[in-house]
């Protein structure tokens, strides 16, 4: 479907380095989302390779993780070869991981347009999501270019970067292609009801196209002490390499690419996206995500509920039997049991916090 | 502490045939509430047995189970010699097993004194539980006579029958003896409310004493039917006991003992106690029962709870982690789990009941 001069020299970059706890029980310290199957029977991860391989193969694609996870995240993705499934010494945010991602595709290619994609979302459309990757690609092909898919938002969200589009510049394979005004920061609620009032804001769902040496330009001109290091990084050759990749790359600064750079240059561009996106942020998502019964339970087949409304109830293990209860979340797995109403399950992650400070971090 | 002449004939029988379902998922047809540890380290039947144990040898207790929990009711009292720990080949409710221990001790003791105890109630005040068996012992000596234990309402239940007592007859070792005036079934609301006020009307808990000849001159006079089997299954002795009792005994009225005679005795009595007695009717009344932190929380010390108040938690194999409840029950076995309010615990046996009928029947 797309043209094959679009992506011919498209590389994939999936952000696999979250760490959430979130979906407790569900997600601990070596489990993060992106490795849970919140959303069909494959985990998210998976889901982002499926999407991204029509598109680019997989022989393009680098995935950057945490060591704690690093074997879980080659397991789940076979096709990837394992030297480009690359774990952080140390968590640094997603500025120095994509900047060295840069180095590597330009070490291939110096053409190359990296695709930046995070792990953990949903994406329902997938013809309108590679589209729009279409268009974004080939307007990024042009040098100091950088693009940030905008995603359409569908409620006032105070949990979401937003990104103001300013001027339309192009039509793009039927996109268009707008100037980046402004990134912002979380808003409050109030400012969030007025974004989405005006049309002008989509959310920053932290996906990226821009050309490698285009990335790298800008670093080196907004986070110079960055690039350097970078550069050392991918400098080091031979039996070096891992060594000073260890040692340089946990003295990055940690920061994300939209404080690093996307809020400082004026090239940037969005293309506005209705992707049936989610970035399944809590048990609450995943409830309106998942079919229901006629009383709009979410619940498993072994399971029995009696004047229960609004559930939602995971227990792969275990039969349940409710009566009586409405709006919960009862979330169950080999060693723990998380209850709470929905309207709570974005606290669950501070809960889980509080699991170490207790003496039960090794359920964390 | 007990005279020896109170309970030198003293039998015990412990009736531990129930099959609850309202512990579910802790009991189950073949775990009943009996056998489980609601309140304290040891089961309610071991609590029982360790109760009467002090004042009536095991030698001396007979213990009526049915046959699929056989097994564990022995292993659960290694003290009662098995051979009187005897299976029901069918439930036929407490009139004809309690006919055929009076035979089993009369073999032993023209004089013996039955103790008839449920093996599945709290009692707190074990003391003042013995004194009260010792003054109905005493009463009971004389023949002819039967003997309640009147437990004082603590509140206006609707799930009880009650004694309603008359004229005080005798003391005897500390304790009030009156005549029994009426037995009643289950009261509605309105009218347990009115019991409760009058002072006149006491628990009937399933606790009696009578002479052995003495209940089965009762049951010859107004269960002349059963009666007669009984004596059969008596009669039939060496190899051909067992099969009598198996041929038999299913053929008996399935009747209660307060049914069958308790209501059409003329000298009945009753010994009002305060036991600090329970009949652990529901999950909720486990939560009377316990022990609960500063929000009123019943709880593993495996569990974290915020916010959360008033619910009970048992979960033996799971760490729990509970927001924002209240008043819930939540409860976990290594293959099932129940959620509901407390409020609503005594609709858990109804709903476990419809387990067999949507094809979960292995759960019951």
């Amino acid at each position: 479907m797309a043209a094959k001069t679009a992506f011919e020299h498209a590389y994939a970059v999936i952000m696999a380095g979250g760490s959430g706890t979130r979906f407790w029980p569900l997600s601990r310290r070596r489990r993060p989302k992106q490795l849970l199957r919140l959303h069909g029977p494959k985990t998210l991860l998976e889901q982002t390779l499926d999407r991204i391989a029509r598109i680019i193969p997989p022989s393009r694609t680098f995935v950057f993780t945490g060591a704690p996870i690093l074997r879980e995240v080659r397991r789940a993705l076979p096709r990837v070869p394992p030297s480009q499934i690359i774990a952080e010494p140390a968590a640094r945010n997603t500025a120095p991981a994509l900047g060295l991602a840069a180095h590597e595709v330009l070490g291939r290619d110096p053409e190359a347009i990296m695709v930046v994609l995070p792990s953990d979302h949903v994406i329902t459309r997938t013809r309108e999501f590679l589209r729009t990757l279409e268009a974004a690609c080939l307007w990024a092909s042009s040098e100091g270019r950088s693009v940030v898919v905008g995603l359409k938002p569908t409620r006032p969200d105070s949990g979401y970067g937003y990104v103001r589009k300013g001027g339309r510049v192009a039509r793009v394979a039927g996109r268009v292609i707008y100037q980046v005004e402004k990134f912002t920061e979380k808003p409050n609620e109030r400012l969030a009801r007025r974004y989405l009032v005006t049309g002008r804001y989509l959310w920053n769902g932290g996906m990226f196209v821009w050309r490698a040496a285009t990335l790298l330009k800008n670093l080196e001109r907004f986070q110079p002490r960055m690039a350097k290091g970078l550069a050392a990084i991918a400098r080091a050759g031979g039996a070096r390499a891992v060594r000073t990749f260890r040692r340089l790359y946990p003295r990055l600064e940690k920061v994300s690419i939209d404080y690093a750079l996307m809020e400082k240059i004026s090239d940037a561009f969005v293309v506005p996206a209705d992707l049936g996106w989610s970035d399944v942020g809590s048990w609450a998502v995943v409830y309106e995500l998942r079919k229901k019964d006629a009383q709009g339970n979410v619940r498993p087949p072994a399971s029995l509920l009696f004047d229960a409304q609004g559930n939602m109830v995971y227990s792969p293990g275990k039969f349940v039997l409710a009566l009586g209860v409405e709006n919960l979340a009862v979330i169950e797995t080999e060693d723990a049991l998380l209850v709470c109403p929905l309207a709570l399950a974005q606290s669950v992650g501070r809960a889980v916090e509080e699991l170490g400070r207790r003496g039960f971090g090794r359920l964390m």
